[in-house]
């Protein structure tokens, strides 16, 4: 679970309201016509602007702003080690049965390709078109909510246009201009709202999910193939590690000293 | 059809007619003047940014965005993969009864290259300049409607401007003040509507199908190449498969199951 | 003659003063300061933004917006496979006298460096460092209007402000509001205008030109150097043709089955 | 220290507070309600838009744009080459005595990967990860500011918003009209205050630090890999000093002549 | 002297002062609790966001937009021709004295480095570091006037909200409310002039000029380079030409005839 989602989240709720409250009250903001045009309106120009399957995704991909177990980078160099260990002693066949118990999609069918004595070529060009469908789609789901987070305002805009254009029409009587402007505003309040509480946030979680995602998986990739090559495991471990931050990189000391003893 | 184009706009119109109506009426939103300078000015000045051609292409592009049947990689490969067996068995010339049969142009007018003997390094140097050829075309027709979706708003603001004008240069009559800032209001209004409700849809539409069609057509381009080099069509299959994204692979199983079958 | 740039610039026109007159007069938008502020401040900061002789050029190539005659890539690559012919019957010291009566300078200058036994190394070198300035002359053109047209709003806004200002510090006159606000919205107007009506299409256009021009001198550059290298007419054809869009190939059918048959 | 940071800010402050003292009272800009939405909100969009860690490192960046002590490019390339001497008269072993009095954490990385005998393209494999990955993490941090650099004016917007529609709803009193619309822009004002007097600069000078550091750093990798090599230390200077400004050059010449006087 | 950039500030001025005078006085527009906050606001932001050195050569660089002679390269290859003729006939020692006389700083520097035998290789390597860096200190240049035209008119909005708070606070006397908002709109005023009148024309002349000063320098590398590699004078004039754009060679043609009769 990502606490920092939810804190941020409710705080900026909470922050709203908060301030909304001190010197009016919350059902001047709440209007039907206003959020059937402001998120209405951006819905349906989203809907026409994407595929529906690309927009399934995307609404899905929320999910995972929200709960999220990060993938210890620890724990896949460890299985990669094990793996190698078991393709050196007892070849590559081996691996099938070790394959079956792997939890990372990308790792099994990698392994079963290697197993499938594919030619390391071909595994190479496989995964790593799957790495950049992968990253295609974080991108696509990325890109509904960028643009959702520029039409929320935009319909919001086009709705205040309206609100004005209305109270503008019919003018003759003069004490409803400030209640009906209010809520020809409230719907720039929407956009706004949707574009800095709800899409840049999630934009931006979503660009450094994928990133870190993409990086996981290049170290499995460069794993596999060393595997694939016979390598020492111990020298795929050293070069596996170069693919991590420094301070990541620290907390696998131990494992390498215990590796290192096992051998 | 797509239906996500009909509905997100139809969703999007109604939104906006429902908005108006809950405390205004439509007249007030149509004004001729107001429709002849956001609508005729910005469709003047993409007379004068794009060259005839590249305009009527584009207009043409906006029916692909409605109306649009993917094609299905499933078929490609398999069209593919009957080529290759029909060359292997019946060698290169024989292609040339097959190419008539296929409905695809850039398809077909690779395995006539082929057919007629020419050179694999021009056969791909030909087929690889009509797929940017293709790309560039693609990209002159989404850049049509992003010029229109930045010029939109720029017009519906030059109505605006001339309305408050021509309001300020007689404000002898206050009572008409309103209604006529109104009509101005509504040039911004249809200038925001062109940019959020149609132009910013269709442009991101019109990249994602194109991004789609230009996958298709590099998988058919690496499949005609392997066809002339005369690969083994089970090495040709696996090799374009790897360019699919996983779930449109996952469907091809059972085909590959059945042609391994009959091979 | 470009007829699209000319309908486009005046269909705008048309419109605007269309929308003027609906409800004002046109003298109301002509207002000798605020010319003074918007386009002549305009023009002082493109002054002051560009060396002279880039701008003198960027004003030239206005003309090339509305007067454009395209080369006729057909005749183009009719005049390389001649002159490949010459020289392969010849030799290349005939051309010489075939290089005399090419109305292109770029095409004339590289043939005058083959005449001249230039190695074809440095042919290539100076002919593609001369294609990169021209890209860069034109990209320095299309820069003078983009300038131009981020420039136009501001000085309109600056004109705005100093009539607000104006208006303003003396409102002893309630009734000069009014107007005195109207001439201070148009040099917004203005802006507005120089921008949307002007700058952005003709930006446009120019990169559309260049782009196009380029294109044609790339399929010289590619023809010459085949010249040099005394390869076969037909095969430097197929190769030529490789850089046109496929529509364009469709009209060399003809010519290429003359060619053929007279070979 | 960086006297120029708080230079900058002080004298930016300044400024603000003297012209708000010019015709008003300090203590009309400050209120508890707006402070809340402006900044608790923009916090609060951070905390959702990045992970815990990155914004913890973001926070804690900040203390370099005004604390910072650049490292003197004179001094690394000296204990380069010191390093250099003692490799080239005593062997590589030797300089692990060395590497444990050296300040600087990539240095010393490096050095001790090279005292055991690492291979050198896995020294380089793996130094050149350690860089990108703080190149990473710079970036990351300026990310942070210039995401809410973006944000700030939008969550002052939303302020100002809600005060417009708070006011308008109850117009019923006309004398508080200008009193809480003053309140309503004050959270606008914290907005830009937010962007223009904190997150640009900061953004800004994060992003000259960072290219400043990987410079060195560079030079620190290219001299590392240079003793692996066994180069000749004299060369290794001449290496490593073109990789620095010429400026900073001319401060080394007598250190050079000095040193070879010593050789 | 660039009399353009001299002409362009000062009609940009004079169309400003014309316009303010056509309906107002000057006066109005000198208020200094503005200028504090708009001109103090912008350089305090630029001080926070640029290290010292940066910004003082930033500073400097703005004579350049004024005051430039711009090198003729010309003179420049006729000074690199010459220094050929002399490594030719005299030796790449005699060079020494020839580079003395030179008056561009990377010409005498690289002259030297081939005189004192330097490596070719690390010849090439440190001037096209040299090159590499005057290009980044001349981006950084720009980068400070790009800043602060963005700053400006931050600043001026920052004003502009103060004068409102200031004026809305205190409503008391009517006849105010125009004065305090003429003064309050004077900051956006000197932003949009700093932004629009001296940041952009300064910041795109520095982008041009730099332009022009790196291909000098290209000419100078590249010359320099065919020197120590001993090739022949005249082959250098034909490659360094192919650097300059068509133009500038025409002007050259008679230098090579007169060169070519003299040798």
């Amino acid at each position: 679970m990502d606490i920092a989602s939810f804190a941020g989240l409710g705080l900026g709720l909470f922050c709203i309201v908060f301030s909304i409250l001190g010197s009016g009250n919350l059902m001047g903001y709440i209007d039907f016509d206003s959020v059937i045009i402001t998120f209405g309106g951006t819905f349906a120009a989203v809907v026409f602007a994407f595929p529906f399957d690309s927009l399934m995704e995307a609404m899905k991909s929320v999910k995972y702003v929200f709960i999220y177990k990060q993938k210890d980078s620890d724990d896949i160099i460890k299985s990669i080690i094990d793996l190698a260990n078991i393709a050196r002693k007892e070849g590559l066949l081996a691996l099938e049965e070790a394959a079956m118990q792997l939890k990372d999609e990308f790792l099994q069918k990698g392994i079963m390709l290697i197993v499938d004595g594919t030619d390391p070529e071909l595994v190479r060009n496989i995964l790593e078109t799957e790495l950049a469908f992968i990253e295609d789609r974080h991108k696509g789901n990325q890109s509904v909510f960028e643009t959702m987070g520029a039409l929320g305002p935009g319909f919001g805009m086009i709705g205040t246009l309206i609100g004005l254009i209305n109270m503008l029409a019919n003018l003759k009587d003069p004490s409803s201009v400030g209640p009906n402007m209010a809520v020809a505003i409230v719907t720039t309040f929407y956009g706004s709202m949707i574009a800095n509480l709800f899409c840049t946030p999630v934009t931006n979680k979503l660009k450094i999910r994928s990133s870190q995602e993409i990086l996981i998986k290049e170290v499995m990739l460069e794993g596999m193939l060393s595997i694939q090559a016979g390598e020492n495991p111990r020298i795929i471990e050293e070069k596996l590690k170069a693919f991590l931050s420094p301070r990541i990189r620290k907390n696998l000391k131990d494992t390498k000293e215990q590796n290192e003893g096992v051998e």
